[in-house]
């Protein structure tokens, strides 16, 4: 079974990885971009009995180890 | 506008991040895990006249710095 976690930064909480890229990309000469948030996509294969058990074990590995939840919100998606 | 970009290992190329973070989640338990890759998540907004030049900046910005077309694959979401 494959899976697809996303973790992004909660918003109010500052992303100096997005604002470095930001000001790169206005260097480049994209004057457009007003704004960039950098998160993390992480793709997990695992077995598991069925998709609930899956989601719960993906859950319990955001919250143990992928995902810091006084910053940032998690999203998993079975594929 | 608002665009999603996901820049992602490509197959065959080796992420020692990902296997990082499965021996981690195999010491914390999680003994289904058979594989982890991680990839990045960049949100962008940006001002553009319409959707086909918002594409062909974004395209340009991640050819150019978001991704690295030698080892890593893009894709761009407008939302």
């Amino acid at each position: 079974m494959k899976a697809r976690i996303t973790v992004t930064l909660k918003n109010g909480v500052l992303d100096p990885q997005g604002r470095a890229i930001a000001n790169a990309l206005h260097s480049l000469g994209f004057g457009g971009v007003e704004d960039v948030r950098q998160g993390k996509l992480i793709e997990v294969e695992l077995k598991a009995a069925d998709e609930t058990s899956a989601k719960t074990e993906l859950d319990a590995m955001c919250r143990q180890l992928l995902a810091n939840p006084v910053i940032e919100n998690y999203r998993v998606e079975l594929l």
